[in-house]
């Protein structure tokens, strides 16, 4: 080890040499965690490898690992899911540090599951990457996307010697001047799929190299995908699944468990949801805390937590509905797999097992749509439960005014 | 235990009520993990509390914990930084788990260093809620906005009585129709301060309350915050820490390391970054890869994943200048903090520790700034390596095809 | 004539001389309504100056005028309008092709002032211009946007050199990378000022250049202004007036007038202008058609018809209240004058007039942020019956369908 | 006269009456013209009907019309254009009050045209409607969507009971929780369609609410379409025509006559077009001022100034270029028609017949197309000359510094 370390300060040998040098990524791992130490003074004993076995991740999922962070997850539930593919009653897993944020869904969760359960289904599914190009001029770069479209078989094509389980299933070209998007869609099974897609593009941006020798490839991906970004072009027409999921809660529930009524719901809900995200000029965000419950289930199941930017934008509504509110959730673009990337990882295996959706499903893509409506109704539940606190909240200052012989209700 | 799981199926005990039933929160977390093993019938092992004391976390950081998932932390550098906080030469961490990002942005912050280092400067700083008030009228609500505004100073005492740490800053009245939302915008140290300015709104929100009884402060949040959703109002006014960085990368240095030219890299950050994110309409993410860098660290460093939407909103920009580029990222509304939240798990604060600003910093703020300035300064080295790497990958192409015969660079 | 036109025609002499050459712009432009009319053998008689004296427009609001064209002006009102500025009953001028709607907005119109009329109110005021600087680096940048925040005093010195009427109020800077944009708002007085605030602006990027003579001046205008586009800063921080108008409707009114009820306004108003808009995807047009109004007053009046793109932008609310509706319009950034530009067209000065608003105001400022309530106002009732419209339409079909023994409305 | 203005003034009779009163609408005219004058005490003289005849146009265009306004229209050109319509050499007209608009146009017009004039491309065409509908749960929204797109040829042949010129394209189904809206996309010939694909809306609305009686069609227009409004579905799938114009500017070109360099006005351009607007947060407004190029050509041709809005959102390119540079300019959604609406107007269809394109086309949507082509050629001018006269006035200044020994330009 010291002689690792000092051929490391030295300058000698690197740190992403250290896995060939040592032929051990564990081992590896160990020395730069050392190495770091060393040059810190720091103690990062909370960060040594503990659990995961490098030698079976680098390469897929990390490189110049040090070691592992150890994030709490807990547990809400039980919350029954009745949707195209989520189906029965389930106990979803959130990875937080946020206090409070288990317990708020939990509660949601509960309220619904005693109100019959979230109804959940998947409107669109589909995964884009889109290469940019550039023409000799504009008309050049419109001949080329109406080649695309018009050849989408010969694309498909390409594409099949690539991957068995990707499939174009659209071209859409966006054009701006002599540049022009191609953003393919694909269906990519069970896979969140941005590999799939990104080796699929790179074949048909080959392909059509060829055949456009004029044309330049200018970068495979031309930020019109849109990945990591809220864009809207996947606000419009979705990337990865558009999931909806809706409840009716019954005003006596609302009363009991959540301490106020469908009118100061659907008041709050307009005011902060609608209202309040219109005047901050939102993209997308026309919801409470959808990003709290993506970001918690998408380090748990071993998603990828930066496409959290897109995966949380959606609507909530609450609506009057006869004795209660009817509450639903739409999520355009919810970015999720169930195979491949961090589910490679045995936490996250586990815990797609626990909601029976781990791996491949049959037929392909099922697992990943039923994980994606238990994930829409995980959100709705949190939704209601925060706009709920926020009506409670509201209404206790009230009667404490009240009590003080301030305005009535009526006054306002 | 089985007693415990039996009481748990029955339902005569409930999940949430372990902690206090066992009075031990990592029993009570063995307990809950063993009861959903029981339900699903599967192996949890993986998830199973290793090295979270759950006693110190519970009503701090987590609810209902079953136990914690490992996430694979990356180190890459040496990063050279020199910023008004962070003044030296770095090893970030990234907990990640998607393959190739650690290499990459490795690649682009050795780069950086051999170029001579990224400058970083805070622009701004502050950490915004907003309630929504609901008047009888426009007028009333005009009234209330105006009487905020000059007296801040009365707003500002009231903050004073619920924490030592936070400072009303400035008062921004956005309205619609009767309802007028107050942005309130606070310094709040080293810490993120979501918890502080909600302690410090609803303060002002009962202030308020008594003096304008006829107005109902309808939501605590109104949305107009706008925490944890891609929103105008944090892109133009900022939230959170306004950080750029940016270097100079010599032509030969591009060549040697990342296999391009300048011309290249400008002609591929431009179509991308710029073209193709407005063909995109995206609100904020006019750069290539911010949230993948913006979403590891949030996740090694104990930050909170969910404000990855708005953090990783920002501008790329790479301009020929002199003899290579000068490479420069904006991030309006990074919201970081060193104290508090996630920043109290050991692994956190160890990784803290590690970069010289864990804790409280002196001056207050200086820490989390010092932390943002990192993190902005990551970030552009992930840029600066995905961007070469798609210039590369095109240049690659048409050499490829020049070889073949194909059309000659000037021929465009 | 006919010597002209051979000149013309054969290059001799140009369209944009002829006013030098004859001495008189009114013979100027028919000579080239006829040099018109001889090339492409059309009649343009229809576009022949009738009523303009191009001798007094020329340099001012008009080159190379050839004519001018007759858009139908109709009447709307009587409008009731108790705002700070605008007391009293109205009749504002539409001037447009559209047919049915002046016929709409004289419904709203008479319906708000039956019930009591609107109340409006400015909530902020001022006129932008953003220069964009280069510095050297984004410190030296960063530099810039403070001294000139710090020295506002400085810069108002110098527009005080060009300008009587305007007066900086406030300088925001908007950063990226290297290049800053200074967002200048100015009071403009009566006038909408974008001529005033860029003679302010060019005098100030001047002493600027000299104080920092390593700052590249690069644009005058920055596109951070933001003029004549739908962009986040204006509808954040305002441009031009910020006005709000606001209405109750009683049921009964509702009823006889407009064939709905309150129930069913609130329904279609959130359907279409809180959800229908946020699916859209829309930057602040979270309204019917306030387009059509700002469009027909701007053209009637003298306004700029280009900026209805940022003055139409807005939000409509429909809201439940007592027994009937709550009705409000807020325009955040609607940009109009009294002075200058257009109006001093003879008939936009008439019509000006017929509103008690032409020319300056005393104090400065007020005839415009009359003018400004009064097309708030009259918007607000182009959204009433707009809205109304859409309800009784969907009433009319629900009426039928239950004739044929459809569904009753509480089925649904 | 003065009877009748007596029993204006009481009451007895309404404004909206007096056509059918006086059994011609140019005298109602008068009447209300002198009603007004009579109310105000205003000289109306410069409003007075001078050349419209009011009985052509009430019930079509305008009601309750008091007379018209006469706004200035200036020429410029010539501007060369080759598209796919627009072939030949065109004179557009500006009708604006704006001084200097006219002039800088006619810079670029003639610059392009010297250069060999603009090539343009319609690359999309079709109008949209979306009405809204309101089901009983998201389920059955989806039912409706998946019906409305797997049925549309049922759909296509309603529209066909209602209107020969529209013809349904495409059905693109939005949904947001249990609401849903069916964007309808119609080819709309040479007319822009806006009445035409309204009625076909209500009857496809008419015809879905008999087989699906238990779905409320609460909005005819749900604010999808997106009308008059800055919309993201506008920008991403078009509406109306998406063009694209482009021009090649030699240096030398550049030089003499715009007296900048091609390096500069690529600065100049993507500072403000791509950086300014990105920074302002924008939605469409990536360009300089094309916004007054459209207004003021669409109320010289008879088309809805409303509709600027999103007729103007475009991108403005400035690319360096061999010996030069490449300006291109693409608008998504622009809104234009050569037959109906306000080219029934005497003047307006003498303007359509000086390019060669009043009425309807051979094929049918030629003429509208070709217009369209123009206004991009001549929005592409406009954004050619401003942006020079940005870069000289930089450049000007910048020589002047050099004058006193400023800063030479490399040391930048």
């Amino acid at each position: 080890m010291e002689d690792l370390l000092r051929r490391l300060l030295s300058g000698e040998i690197r740190l992403r040499n250290l896995d060939s040098e040592l032929g051990d990524s564990n081992a590896a791992a160990d020395v730069r965690l050392a190495f770091l130490e060393r040059l810190t003074g720091v103690d990062l004993g909370p960060l040594r490898r503990a659990r995961l076995d490098f030698n079976k991740l680098v390469g897929w999922n990390i490189e110049n690992p040090i070691g592992e962070v150890s994030v709490p997850v807990g547990v809400v539930g039980p919350l029954t899911v009745e949707g195209d593919y989520a189906r029965g009653t389930f106990y979803p897993l959130l990875a937080t540090t946020e206090g409070a944020l288990v317990a708020s869904v939990n509660r949601g969760a509960t309220t619904i599951t005693m109100a019959g359960g979230a109804k959940t289904k998947v409107l669109r599914d589909g995964m884009a990457r889109a290469p940019a190009f550039v023409a000799p001029n504009a008309t050049r770069a419109a001949e080329l996307a109406e080649w695309a479209v018009q050849n989408s078989d010969q694309l498909a094509e390409w594409v099949r010697e690539v991957t068995r389980h990707g499939r174009l299933k659209q071209v859409q070209p966006l054009q701006a001047g002599r540049t022009v998007f191609l953003r393919l869609v694909f269906e990519t099974g069970d896979a969140m799929g941005m590999n799939m897609v990104t080796l699929s593009a790179d074949r048909i941006v080959r392909g059509i190299s060829e055949l456009f020798p004029d044309i330049d490839p200018v970068a495979l991906s031309g930020n019109v995908c849109s990945d990591k970004k809220a864009a809207a072009v996947n606000w419009i027409t979705g990337r990865g699944k558009t999931v909806v999921a809706e409840a009716f809660i019954p005003s006596e529930l609302l009363h009991k468990r959540l301490k106020t009524t469908p009118e100061r719901l659907v008041e709050v809900s307009w005011r902060k949801n609608q209202l309040g995200s219109s005047v901050a000029g939102t993209l997308g965000g026309f919801n409470a805390n959808v990003a709290n419950v993506v970001a918690a289930m998408f380090i748990a199941y071993g998603q990828d937590p930066a496409q959290v930017v897109e995966s949380s934008t959606g609507i909530t509504t609450v609506e009057r509905w006869e004795d209660g509110v009817y509450v639903s959730l739409t999520l355009p673009s919810l970015e999720v797999g169930t195979v491949g990337g961090g589910t490679r990882l045995p936490y996250a295996r586990a815990a797609l097992e626990s909601l029976g959706c781990a791996g491949g499903g049959d037929p392909p893509g099922s697992n990943a749509r039923k994980f994606a409506e238990i994930v829409a109704a995980t959100a709705l539940a949190g939704e209601l439960s925060l706009l709920a606190s926020l009506a409670e909240g509201s209404l206790a200052r009230s009667h404490a005014k009240l009590g003080r012989g301030g305005a009535s209700r009526s006054d306002r």
